[in-house]
Parts: structure tokens; sequence; C-alpha cells
């Protein structure tokens, strides 16, 4: 079932890691990437340590993954160095982006702000990007095509980087790799433990490669237990996988009530 | 201000990565060791993938943290697999743990149910380890000691994981390591850009080594500037680091009042 698109994601800032937010950009990019057919293999969330998002980030790009996408840092402040940690780890220098540049100058010039030092710096970009407007804050985005990998760098204001994702870069990724369907179904078991759904799952997985299968316990596993099950196919052939997930969760569904399972929350 | 103690949180799972769930369990932890005085340097969400996990794990151990926590991957079915990539990275055995086999006969024989080879599959653990009892769940968490590195393992469930750390983990590491004490403030100041705000920050960090601050743009960069500022500083000297702090506050106030700035929200 793994899709040949491969994906990973860092989400800096000491404030996601330090946990002064919970993590929305992680979860948002995670479901529009794996919705587009992309198999996210990983989330890294670092504190703003340019040699340290350098390190991962290189480490990451050996894996050779399709795309990578990192948010936060793009900003004026001195611990904004998203961009340089990239073009470290691509081994491309950073330089100033005309086209950047212009984005950046209009926004201030709107105002009578002068271009400063620390509004400049968000213009610089690894060479060969192509930077990403945004309509919503200043800094523009970046998107960068480097052995193979494609790396997309966003602010890590959530609303900069939704707009800037479905506006700009999900269109560009839709048209550079054709589409797989995704089939989701959820359903919700009530009153078998996990430990004894564990087998049936197995049993079933074996007989279905390409399909994936989740238990997620929602209650408690021996006084009370409730499981929501989760059953997710990918593929290019949207009938196909259809007719196979709708199989699966037809078999589980026999084999948990034959358990005495109560089923819940199936619309098939 | 870098704590000698680091730490690395692991957040593992195939509904994290893919957005089914947010990461709660990342900024809880996140929050909990940075005001137990952890440096906490970054948190990986990984696919159940029992390679890809070992090898993350590897690459952070080889960094000699003094903690690495996980979420998830504890539970009786196939993808369960945390202990077994800590027992890889750790080159240690996976042995049947009677502390914890005793923990999980416990539970499943107060309903009469029996123990299946999933549910044994619970007292596992990497040779040398210490269960960690879990009572709101079944599974019981790991605590095991390798190369000066403690490596905590809790479920992935919120509720389970958040009682088994207050309860049991969290009091050991007080116990384990000196108090540091996190002085932290947080105010707001309205009209005046980030940009502008730049060169001052890095002016008083440069006068403050180990104090950290850092603005979180909450309105228009440009249109209405709206800064959320958060100044923080952490030592086993806590009147010395609140004086520090507070220092650090009022020059910062001073200087964007200077500039124009409304202050909101200080309660100094």
């Amino acid at each position: 079932m793994r899709a040949p698109r491969s994906a990973w994601l860092f989400t800096l800032g000491n404030e996601v890691v330090q946990g002064r937010v919970v993590n929305t950009n992680a979860s948002y990019l995670g479901r529009r990437l794996t919705l587009l057919g992309f198999d996210v293999r990983g989330n890294i969330s670092l504190v703003d340590d340019v040699s340290l998002v350098t390190e991962f980030l290189k480490y990451v790009m050996s894996k050779k993954p399709t795309l990578i996408v990192t948010t936060g840092g793009l900003g004026p402040t001195y611990d904004d160095r998203t961009l340089e940690a990239v073009a470290k780890a691509a081994g491309l220098n950073l330089v100033l982006n005309e086209e950047a540049l212009m984005m950046v100058r209009e926004k201030y010039s709107e105002k009578g702000l002068e271009l400063t030092e620390d509004r400049v710096k968000m213009a610089y970009l690894p060479e060969g990007s192509i930077p990403i407007p945004n309509n919503v804050g200043t800094a523009p985005g970046c998107w960068l095509e480097v052995s193979g990998t494609i790396i997309v760098s966003l602010p890590g204001v959530p609303r900069e980087l939704e707009a800037m994702w479905e506006n700009w870069v999900e269109p560009r990724l839709r048209k550079l790799f054709p589409e797989i369907h995704i089939v989701e179904r959820m359903f919700r078991v009530i009153g078998i433990p996990e430990s004894s759904v564990a087998p049936i799952v197995k049993k079933i997985l074996k007989a279905y490669g390409n399909v994936y299968i989740k238990t997620h316990p929602k209650g408690h596993e021996i006084r009370a237990p409730v499981l929501d099950v989760y059953v997710m196919g990918a593929s290019e052939n949207l009938e196909g996988v259809k007719r196979t997930v709708d199989e699966v969760v037809k078999r589980l569904i026999n084999e948990l009530k034959g358990l005495g399972g109560r089923i819940e929350g199936i619309n098939a």
C-alpha cells in the first residue's frame, strides 16, 4: 500500500517543541498530504537551532523523499533561520531573490515603511528557489527542487500557511502528480477488547495486503471496551479500491459480530 | 541558557503522522518537561514502521540526551511495536518481564479473560526495564536506562499517558534531578511590526545571554500589527532568574513604548 510518493514534515520552533502551542500545522499538512496520495513518513519538530535543523534536513534528504514541507522560521527575527538551514542542507547559497524582494517591498511600501535589514532578510532564498506569495502575512514561502526532492517552506502562522497551501502549493502538486484516490471507512465496535480484535485484524490484513487497518481504543480495554476501527486504501483506480475497502469492512464486521460486538456508525 | 538536561520526544503512530488526530501528547510532554527544567530539543513523529523507529531512536540516542520519551505502540495489535524498536536501538533483547506480566494478568483475570498471545505481548520489555503501572488502561509503560540515557515509553492514549506521567514518571524525575525554576512572562504589544521589534530583541538578547525571547505575530505585520512577546529564564536560583527576567521585560517594554507600541496583558 506504500504510495511511491513519500513526504516528510518539519514543523519548527521552540514554541512547538516546548508545548506552548499545539502543533496543528502537522495535523493539517499530514492530513492534506495523505488525501493527496502522499505517504507521509514522519513529522520532525525541532527547536530554533540552525545546525540541528540542517542536520536533520540532511538526514531526511538522504532518504530521497518526494517532498519535504517545512513550517516556521521565515520571519524577520533573529531566530527565523529555516531557509539558511534548507540552503545548507542542500549545499546551496542563500541569495537575495528579486521576485521575493518585490513581494516584501510591496507590503511595506503600502504603509511607507522602509526596507530595513530585518525586512530584506525575508527575501533571501536558497539559489534556484521560487518564492511563494503570502497574501495573508509578509514573509514569502519557498519552493525548491534539489536532487529529486521538492522542498516547500512555509511560515508557521497557521492562517498564512493554510492560505499558501491551498492557493499555491496544493494546486501545483496536483499538476505534478497523477491523482490517487483515498478511500477511508471508520466504524465503532462496542463490547470487545482490542486484544481480542487484534488476531482478526492480523488475519484480514494477511488476505488483503494493500489495505491499512488500525484500531483506536476509546473506552476501557476490559471494563467497557470501545474501539474505533479505521480502514483505508489508496489507488489510482477508485472503483477497485472502493470495492476492496468495502469487502474488508464487511469481513471485519462479520467477524466482530461473531464475537458479540455491537457495531455503530457505519454508513455504508 | 541551555539546561544540562536534554530531552527528545517520539510521538508514534500513523494516525498522528497522517493528521487524523492532533498531537496533544507532544504539547503535553513538551510543556511538562520544559517546566521540569528539561531542554526539549525535538519531537519526532513516525509512522508505525519498526525499522524506521529503530533507526531514528538510534540516531537520537547517539546524541546522548538525558531523556527520551516515546508515546504510542504499546498495545496488543500487530502494529504496536515500539518496545521492539527501543530494544533494537539499545542493543537489548525483548524479554518477558514478570512484573509486567503480573500487571497484565491481573487486569484480564478481573473479567475471567485468558492470557492470549496478543495480551502477553504487552508484558515483553527490553531487558533491564522497569514496568510502569497503567491504572487507566492495560498496557504497562516502560522505564529503561541505557548508556546514560533514560528511555520512558508510554501508551498513546492521552488519558493513560497523562495519569502515568503524573503519578509515576514525573515524581521519579523530580527525585533524580535538582529542581530548576522556570520563569515566564508574556505580554502583548500592539501597533509595531515584528520586523521593527526584531532589532530591539536582538540587542537585548546580546546584553542578557541566558534569557530567551520570542515574538509571536498575532495580527497583520503591516496593516494591524499585534505581537505576543514571550520571555523565559531557567535557573536553580529562583530569585536570580526572576530578577533577570523582570529586568528584560522592563527594558523591552520601555523600548517598545518608545516606538509608539501599546502594551497589554502584563501583570508584573
